[in-house]
Parts: structure tokens; C-alpha cells; sequence
């Protein structure tokens, strides 16, 4: 099966990084299909590379003994992905299913290259929904006694499906430590506002009290700190003095919708690079 | 000279209201040329009705005798505008200096219809551009000592020159409560971040360092609390990473140039109610 | 049950207009919702009033007999709406699901106040997704030498549910004048490219030959000229010279989405006009 | 002076590619201070690579015959640009001068690294604007008969300057090709409509006409057939049945003026290359 091979890397910037990775590339005989790279104010050298894997001289099991001596040379953080081996992606969800049947709809129609091999909610209404797309769903519930013990349980699903991202579609549960360690740069969340504006709980409600005439979704990697992680994508809607907090939420619906399904496609593309507390992304 | 007549009314929902008035502009052989109206959450009317001059069978100087008691039986505020006399504007700016070219081209293009007897800066550069649309330009300094004396010179112009409308077009000074009471409702601010992020000093520095993926603008009406008043506008840009400080000040002057433009014009049209700390906009 | 009463009216413009309709309904002691009023260059006076069912002095089988006068002495077309009886809608489709999917999940969730009894299509690949929300799904396959036969079948259906709103919800066969007719300013379809650019069939590909950076999609009504009718809704989306055919086709597709959504919702809550072959739309 | 280095190439792709070039850098001490790459559809090769000018062991009268040979093994389009040499830019302006105006301001401001030696126009009113800020204006007036005579002195004065790029900055004036020829992919025009809808007239006539929601401005390059030239920046703005041709004409000046001044500044940056009719924007 035909293939790509997507390379990341960052480094601090040298002279020449460009020249000693590609002409590794070129060395094994790799054609480069698309090349982004970028380098911060802080000095820190950041690149994407696709390359075909028909005709590249590396084996997969070999890339990492090959390359390793040169990634130490540059210090690179690196890392390898295979287009022919999805990611395997973990939806967890709340009441509210617009994200997970906008994302399960985008999937099926070939927008997501990954696996989907569950869904995860505290609540059962999306059910049948997941089912229909022969998804497992598991009902975790959840009360303020019992949170340690079904995040325990969400833990073990999400080794036990070897879950390579978790995407909180609208999970309106605040994960502990625990959680959003095991998943650092590899957790997702849709907040529903133009962050740092209306951080927390009921943004449409603050930004009705506000009186603001845009409203906004965020799509972010999930940290300790609550809707604070790096940012991955934002939009925006227009909305009026007519608009109620009703309105606002159904508007708001189809905001969230786009910038979740973007950040989880650039994520699933490996366009994301994480900068500190800032994305690079190379769309 | 043809005009046209605007009028403003807010005042608590009744059954009737919208007949009661129209009923009163026919009676009078007004011809309505538009008629806008909104009942907000907490049942307050808003309407804003305009009136062909021509044709009106009551004189400017009567309007009120007629008015008033239509209104006092609905307890409402209202105002009345004719658009042969424009509103008198003054404009305050700092260094910064592209919301004011903005406005000045804009007006003299006739997007604008006000008149501008003067512009004021606590600093020289933008004195030669003023002067060349043939509007006096007035040069007041100000330091920490001086704010109190420098504000009294400031009020002192806006009451010589009859101002109706105050737009700090980048003005980088604080007002004290003296000034801002004394033009309520009737003075513009830009602040340079969709507000309520970032409030206060450098937003673009504050959204850099946030890693933001948009950037805005915010135009409001000024209040004693900072970046806190009723907003009118507000707009943004996407971003990316590779956008420094620098460029996101440069793709912001055209993002506050545009949301001010549009605040300033709809208020000078009569098409901003004020409800609370929201605005109602009739555009 | 508690509904509102829509009543929409066009007319040539004259003095008194509003105070006729707005006296006509305080005096039957309607309390008025919402009014919007548009005037068009040619002098035509378009109007949408929203009145509380409660308390409104007109029963509905009334409502025709006692406004009839005022309608005759002002030359109205006028058209009387009720909250309580949802327009019935019939949703076309082809292979491509996207419209459909989306406008049945915003339908389930309650941003489209309608009842859609059928979905026709000339695939059968919907089929289960329709099935899935419990509404009939009609397979009418299609070829040259059997359009008109299928054409007669579908005005049967439509006719048998008694639809209000016929959706083209990228149903790609072109129709024939009959079916035009008998749904005129009743029939809504989704063109995607911003109109009237590119008209007739693969915009995207006649986009991505004339090299533009911007794509779109249009809502319509459907006349006999081929994606003329008036234009309710059009948005876009910025593309770049990486975007090919089919990235244009994913990103279309969420501008498709969207703007059909809108059109339609806006339709159903009788927020369209028709002017010619222009709409006004009260938003 | 400190300076950069942009380095344009196309060519057919080929493996290698980025390894030779970059490697060639390398070679000469060149630090790469950013990196695009794009292979088209067709298999075409497009790169721009910023290299330090500080410290880069190829002098500027060195760097042809050291490169030359590389680019002819690859068969490369290349050019070399220097950033202490900005290009020099000539405006051509009609009687609508508010792109004129904008480019300025933003010339003044440092938005467009470029020097400004003259602006032409038929007609006289834009004289003291442009002479206000130091540059010469040459009033060419035009009738049909004399059109060929006014070229001539056009195509003399761009000579005289040593001008690299034209901008039709609402010229509204068709040039023959004689003129188009001798700027091929060094002219850039501003068409007030979203190309290829309302090529020609008066678009927002048009727009009007066919009631558009949308309304638009193509920033492309100017070639022999009218308004059909390679695109490189489009943007739109919202309208509704409101707004009037007047209001559409008001609306549009806002989106061509920032359509038009982002397609120079990328122009200008060096950042746009020519792939048949289509343009690859390096952003």
C-alpha cells in the first residue's frame, strides 16, 4: 500500500539544519513531497516533511537508527508518522452531541484520517448515534464521589483502544492531573469561546451579559490549568442585539463545529507543533 | 434643503406602541421612510423611525409641544435628529495616527456626515494631515502633573466648538470621570483587542504572548471602568504563528480602522440605542 | 398552545402605511412582536410583522375577512404565518449527503422549525441515515428517457405530504419547468460557488482552473434559468494555490452546509421576501 | 547595511531538489532565514527561500555565475532579490483615489518596502495628496484619440524611473498591450468585483442587478484579456436588500483597498510566483 512518511523536528536554529536534513532525505534516496519549516523569535527551528514513501531507502524500523546521530548533532526533537497507520482517536462527549456528530460525519466521509475506536460519555443520549457507525460507546456517569474512579476507567479504555488522541467534543467534565498528563499535546478541546475572553463555565451567557457582537469558539490542547493550554485554532460569528444567549448557543453550535473539526484534522495531519504555550501549525 | 427627521424612542413594552406612533407621524402627514424596532430580554421598546422632511407638518419647533404627550403617557426617552444638522466631532489621537487618516478620508469622502471643527493630540506628528482637510488642530501635552489642567483645556474646546460626538481614534491617555460623564453616550473609543480579552495597555503583546489564532478590535462607548462600556463593533483577523508582535500591530491598525469607521458612522446616523451596558444597533 | 402569528405584506409605498397595519392590529388588540419594514428603489414597501397569538382579537379562520379591506385599499400581497403550523418540508437529494446530514441534525435539535415528512432521492446511499431519524426515504432513480416519469412521482409525493418547502439539497438533476412552477418562491436550492460565478456543473473544478481565492456557495429559489433565481444566502471560504479540486470540495462543503442552512431557516421562519429576482431577507 | 536575500526558483520537480539548493547555501555559509515550497499539480516546482545577507559568502555580483550552473542541471526559473533594494513602484490612478490614498498611508507607515517615485493619473484631483507627500504627479490626460500618444509618455516616464511594478490602483483605463507586455507579471490591478463574476463595468451595477449577498475585489495581475489575469488576493464583504448601489460602491472601497494593498506588499516581499494563469502566494 502506497504511503507517506511525515517527519517533525524541532531544534534550536542553526546553519545548514535544512540543508543536513534534506540531503539526509536525499541520501536515502527520499522524494519530498511538501516541506514547512519556521523559526520562532525565541530561536527555536520548527519542521514538517512530507516525504513517499514508495522509493525512500528506510525501512520504518530502520529511520530511527539512521537518523539518530544527526537529530543528536542538531538536539532535534523528532518525530516519525506513517500515513498508512491512522491515529487512533477517542471522542468523549457530554450532552451536547453537535462536535461528535459533526466529527463522526467528517470521518466518515474521509475528511479525518484516523480510527475511531470509541466514544466515551457521562451521559447516554449519543448512543445510538455512535452505534450507527459501529462505534463502541461506553457510558462512564460521573458524580463529584466517583470522578477518580471513572477516570480510572476512562484511562484503562484509552490503553486498552491504544488511543493515540483524545478529542473532549463538548465533554463538560474537568479532568484531573491524572488525565491530562497521560495525554499532554495529545488531548483536544472545543471551548466555546474566543479565548482568553469568557474562560469557564456559561461563556454564551457571559458574552450575552457582556453585550459583545462576536462570539467565538477555541480550539486548544488540554493542560492543568482550565482553558489555558496552547491554542490551535479560533473562530468567530457576528451576532447582533437580537441575538439571545438561544441564539448565540445555536450559532455558536456551527463555530465550535469548524474549529474543532479543523484543529482535529491538522492534528491528525501532524501540522501541529507545540511552541511553549503556542501552536505552530503548518496548514 | 431636503432632509430627513430621526427619531429614538426607548421605553417600557405596551401593547400598541408601534400604532400609537406611526398613528402620530400620519396624523402629521409624516412619511416613514424606515422604522426599526426591537423589544429587548427585559421588555424595553427601542424603535428608530425616519421621517422624510418634506411634507412634515410640524416644524422643527414644534415637534416637542406635539411629542410630549404621547411620550409622557408611555414614559419615554426620546430624541429627535435632522439630518441637515450634522453632528459636530471632534477627534482625539496620539501617535498613532491611522484611525485618524481613516476618518479624515473617510469624511472627506463623504462616508461621514458630521462636521469636524477640530482634531486634538497630545503630540505634534499628525498635525500637517489635519491641517491639510483644512481642520484646526490643536496640540495639548500632557503628564502625570498636568492631566487635571490638560483635561480643562480639552473641555474647554469640545464646549467652544459645540462637540456632539468625542472619538479617541487611538487616544492613549486616560480620561478622568469629569470628562467621560460629560460626554456619556457620546464618546467613541478603539480599543485595539476584542474586548473583554486584554484589556488595558499592549493587548498585541498580550495576545502574542496567549498565542491567539485572531486578533480584534472592539469600538465602545467610554464609561468610567476601563474598556468596559457599551460596545458598538467589534471585528477581527486570523493569525498565525509566524505573525510577531509587530505584524499583528500592523494587521490590527486595519482591523481598528474599519471597526471604528462603522462605529462612528452609525452613530452618526442616530442608528446606536444604548440598553444598560449593551448597545442596540440599527444598522 | 401558546404561537405567534406571522403576517407578511407588499404593497406600493404610501403615507400611512404602517400606522394603517399597526392601528389594524392594536385595534383587534394584537401585541406586536417584532416589526421590520423595508422600502425597495422601485418604491415597494415590504413588511414582517410578528404578532402574540395570545390575546389577538382575530381567530385564524377570521383573520381573511377583517383584513381584507385594508389589503384591497393599499394594493397588498399579503401572507399569514402560524408558529403552531410548522411548514412541511421535503429535503432532494443525490449521492452527495452533506446538506442532508447536516440540515436533519439541526432539524432534530430544534433550529429548524418545520416537519419533514419525506426525503426523495435518486441514489439510494442516504437511505439509513434518513431511515435513522424516523423519516420516510423515497428512492426515485433517474435517467434521460425516464426524467419526466420521475419528475410526475415526485409532484405526487410532494403533493400527498402536502409540502410547503421543497430542498435541493445538492439534488443534481436540473428540473423541468412543471415542477419549477408548481413550487415557485417554494423551492430552495444550494449552488455551490458564489453566484453568479460559475454556474452550471463542477464549480470546483472551474474554480481551481481560474485560479480564485475565494470559494462559495449560494442559496437560491429555483426559476426556470439555470442557477438564476433570487439568491437568499452566499458565503465563502479563502482558499490558496496548496488547495486542490478535491480540498475545495471539503471546504466547500462546509460553506454548502452552512449557507443552505441559513436559507432555509430563515424561510421557514417566513423571513424571505421575494422583489423581483431579488429577496429581502429580515434577518 | 544589514540586508536579506529572497531567492525565487521554479522548475520541474525532481527529487533532490531542496537538498541541492539548500545544500548550495549551506556550501556558501548562507543562513536560510525561512523556507516555502510548493509542487503543483503538474508537477511543478515552486520555492522562496529568505537567506541572511550578513555573513552569506556569495556577493551580490558573484551569486549569478556560482548559482548558474545549479539552475541549469534543475533547468530552474530563478531570481534573486535583495532586500536593501526595494523595488520601485509607480501608481496609476482615475478620479476614485481611495486605494491611492490607502497605499500611500501605508507607504508612509513602512507597511510597503518600496520606494514611491511617481504617481500618473487622467485626471487632477488626486495632485495634492500625492505631491503632500513628496512625490511628483504627472496628470495624462486621455481620449480615445490620443490614447496611444498618452501611453508612449506612460511607458516613457515608467522607463525614466526604472519603475519594477505598475499598480492600477482604479485606473480605469484599458491598456493596450503594448503597455501590458512590457510589465507582464509586473502590473498589478485592483477589478472592484469577485472575479470572474462582473468582469468589466460597473460590477457593482451588476451585483445590484443580480442582488448578490456578497460583494468583492480581485487584486490580480494584468494581462492581455480584460480582468483575466492570475489572481492573487480576493476578499468580500456581506450586503443585504438594503444596501444600495451607492452603499455596495462605499462597502467595496473598504475590501479594494485592503485586497489591493495586501497583493502589493506580497508582491513587494517578493512573495508571489506565477504558475500559468494560477499564483502561488508564499504568505
Amino acid at each position: 500500500m502506497s504511503y507517506n512518511i511525515r517527519l517533525l523536528i524541532d531544534c534550536p536554529d542553526r546553519k545548514g539544519l535544512i540543508a543536513a536534513i534534506s540531503s539526509f532525505i536525499a541520501m536515502h534516496n527520499g522524494n519530498i513531497l511538501s516541506a514547512d519549516q519556521y523559526v520562532s523569535d525565541s530561536g527555536r527551528f520548527f519542521m514538517r516533511l512530507v516525504i513517499e514513501g514508495e522509493g525512500f531507502g528506510l525501512r520504518k524500523e530502520e529511520f530511527g537508527a539512521a537518523f539518530t546521530p544527526l537529530a543528536r548533532q542538531y538536539s532535534m526533537n523528532w518525530q516519525i508518522y506513517y500515513t498508512d497507520q491512522p491515529k487512533r482517536v477517542a471522542i468523549l462527549v457530554s450532552k451536547q452531541d453537535h462536535c461528535l456528530v459533526d466529527l463522526l460525519w467528517r470521518w466518515d466521509a474521509g475528511e479525518l484520517p484516523a480510527e475511531i475506536p470509541l466514544v466515551i460519555s457521562n451521559h447516554t443520549n449519543a448512543a445510538s448515534r455512535v452505534e450507527a457507525y459501529g462505534i463502541p460507546f461506553y457510558h462512564l456517569p460521573v458524580t463529584k464521589e466517583t470522578r477518580e474512579e471513572q477516570e480510572d476507567k476512562i484511562l484503562e479504555l484509552l490503553d486498552k483502544y491504544s488511543i493515540d488522541l483524545v478529542v473532549l467534543a463538548r465533554y463538560m467534565q474537568i479532568l484531573t492531573p491524572k488525565v491530562v498528563n497521560a495525554y499532554r499535546q495529545r488531548m483536544i478541546n472545543i471551548h466555546h469561546s474566543f479565548l482568553p475572553a469568557f474562560v469557564g463555565a456559561n461563556p454564551y451567557h457571559q458574552a450575552h451579559a457582556r453585550g459583545v457582537k462576536i462570539i467565538g469558539a477555541t480550539a486548544h490542547y488540554v493542560t492543568e490549568e482550565l482553558d489555558a493550554g496552547p491554542i490551535i485554532n479560533q473562530d468567530i460569528a457576528h451576532v447582533s442585539h437580537r441575538d439571545t444567549v438561544q441564539d448565540m448557543i445555536r450559532i455558536g453550535r456551527e463555530v465550535e463545529r469548524r474549529v474543532l473539526a479543523r484543529a482535529v484534522r491538522w492534528h491528525l495531519e501532524d501540522r501541529v507543533l507545540v511552541d511553549g504555550n503556542r501552536t505552530v501549525v503548518f496548514e
